[in-house]
């Protein structure tokens, strides 16, 4: 059932030159395409390059006439901006790119990196809370960080206010790592800037998007999914029922990530969400020890992996239909609410091949959206 | 799985005239004569009377030669007693005995009740918690039995500080049950007199503890298997890790009955048995509505049970040995820490009919002892 968090690898090579990983950079910044998509075409086409060729005749087929790549000179400034920041590249399916991340379905093609690489060559383990913690939530959550630290675990959060704050303050020394929602080198909240870069000269900070760009809502949920992506197991110390914290929670479930949480009494709205987690499955932390017996399950697992094979009970796809009629019944299906591609492919009992082109095309087209952890939608 | 907490009867017949309440009286008083062995001679000699004759030979045999049943004298005073002070006796089988308390394999032969008859007949939660509990506690107790009594539920507590004194107070108008440690008539804490007499006066005090006994600490298990008998579900507002409130659950858990605990911060020492409870299992409790869902689930598995018949799995019984050598086998699986009866049973393979006479001649020798939840050990 685990799918194996330590080494998945895309079914295509890394970039093996500067020209290739500008390539890469350029596929993964023009317009429409995501990771998902990213990583179809790549499967199809085997390297960046000739995707990067495909597709203003994909957009034409799709019926989108004006299409225009990420440039040469885009992607290039790209690269030296970041050259001036001192951050570097990590392209998937490289040996330094976080085994655990390369195993999610949308895995980031491209992180700008600044700071130590040591942080990322330890287990992780994600620490997420409120931004308006208490002083119980932020002990809480320097305790579990020192905790965690101290036994070798790399602690990965947001740079929020409140918990993230306090998880990555405690976890400076042993190994920290702030996921970023703009680009790499813009600090939010800006009241973090310290701590920020503390932790580019102690730890790591890294992020998907482009060079100096500001975050904005739409990119805290794609952030979230690395955040749960890169660890092991998420530990949640304070979450209202409605919050921004519970939506990675959702990511790493949908990762298959070992969901943890700190309780609180009832009566503390800044629990509402960790007990709720609980009541639906989620393991009750009350110190350190607590998520250190899951981890050492879910290693010790990863040790002696379940031998079953992949589930083959689905029923043997049927032949592909022509393409129009693809589309067609591939909307049916489709509402405004995502729903996981996976779902799609039984729904339609056809295999990923045959829908995969379609989805991309549609894609192009912006008549279907994606979302993080394979979800899609009608646009 | 779940046994039917509503309609078990013994397998014997409860009294039919003041004569034979007199029987069960003095059975049940009788030295070294608990509910299991009650149980088990009644089974086997039909009525109280006879068991009672047989009692000294059963005694001789077992080598005690100087044995004295309870007097006939001694069962007239108490219940002289108990007219005195307003209590009422009800008796295991009669229709007015709570049938989810008849159910447990060790249920009381005889209770000692004062109050109201209605909040026995409606069903019946425990609310249990800390002696010492905070302000949160107490609110969360009240808040929970008030909701609860709204919606048609029996509240079910031990008169103690704390938890329980809330529990009580906020159903005295809805229906509350107080089962105390020691005689019916025997308020403890003292400081809880006044509660007590409302009780009695609103709702209903009971115990099987001989009319004015003063508690001990041994009479607490026996009386939380009482409290945990007679509901469908406990519920634990505040414990400690090592508190009595933990024996009522444990006391609960054998009965099958459904546990929920109200979460705290890990912080809060008050919250550590009951976050522990929810790590092993219990149901995370944040309002009434939690315990109403449980509630509702079980009296629908109630009313649409589970069709499958007994565990069959068990080895056949084989023939029974001759009793010195059982008595041997018996001594060498038992350790000074009670095991369930039916592990006992299933580890000599040999029937509960003929298992059951031996520990009746063990206990009365004084070899072997037994703990509420039909445990047993050696003495």
């Amino acid at each position: 059932m685990a799918k194996d968090l330590f080494s998945s690898h895309p079914p295509f090579t890394p970039p093996t030159s500067e020209e290739d990983r500008l390539s890469w950079l350029r596929l993964i910044r023009s317009p429409r395409v995501g990771p998902a998509t990213f990583h179809r075409l790549m499967t199809e086409h085997g390297c960046a390059a000739t995707a990067l060729e495909v597709l203003p005749t994909l957009a034409k087929s799709a019926g989108v006439d004006t299409y225009q790549p990420c440039s040469h000179a885009a992607a290039e400034a790209e690269i030296d901006l970041a050259r001036a920041k001192g951050a570097r590249m990590l392209c998937l399916g490289t040996d330094a790119y976080p085994h655990t991340l390369a195993s999610i379905s949308d895995a980031p093609p491209v992180l700008w990196c600044i700071g130590k690489r040591a942080p990322i060559l330890r287990p992780m383990v994600a620490l997420v809370g409120a931004r308006n913690a208490s002083s119980l939530g932020t002990r809480m959550a320097r305790a579990l960080a020192e905790g965690l630290g101290h036994e070798g675990y790399t602690i990965v959060s947001g740079l929020a206010r409140g918990v993230d704050a306090a998880a990555h303050h405690a976890s400076l020394k042993t190994g920290t790592i702030a996921v970023m929602g703009g680009g790499v080198d813009v600090i939010y909240p800006t009241e973090n800037s310290v701590l920020a870069a503390a932790i580019s000269d102690q730890g790591l900070r890294l992020s998907e998007q482009p060079m100096s760009l500001h975050p904005q809502a739409r990119h805290f949920p794609p952030r979230n999914r690395i955040i749960a992506g890169l660890a092991l197991a998420v530990v949640v110390v304070e979450a209202a029922e409605k919050s921004g914290t519970l939506i990675t929670v959702r990511d790493a479930l949908d990762q298959g990530r070992e969901i943890m949480a700190v309780p609180g009494h009832p009566v503390d709205g800044r629990a509402g969400g960790c007990n709720r987690l609980i009541r639906e499955g989620a393991t009750l932390v009350r110190h350190v020890e607590d998520v250190l017996e899951v981890l050492r399950r879910l290693q010790a697992e990863h040790e002696h992996p379940d031998k079953s094979g992949p589930d083959e009970t689905h029923p043997a796809p049927q032949v592909a239909p022509d393409a129009p009629q693809l589309h067609r019944r591939i909307l049916d299906l489709l509402g405004p609410s995502p729903v996981a591609e996976d779902q799609l492919i039984r729904d339609l009992s056809l295999s990923a091949a045959a829908i995969s082109p379609a989805l991309v095309m549609m894609e192009m087209q912006g008549i279907v959206r994606r979302h993080p952890g394979g979800l899609v939608s009608r646009s």
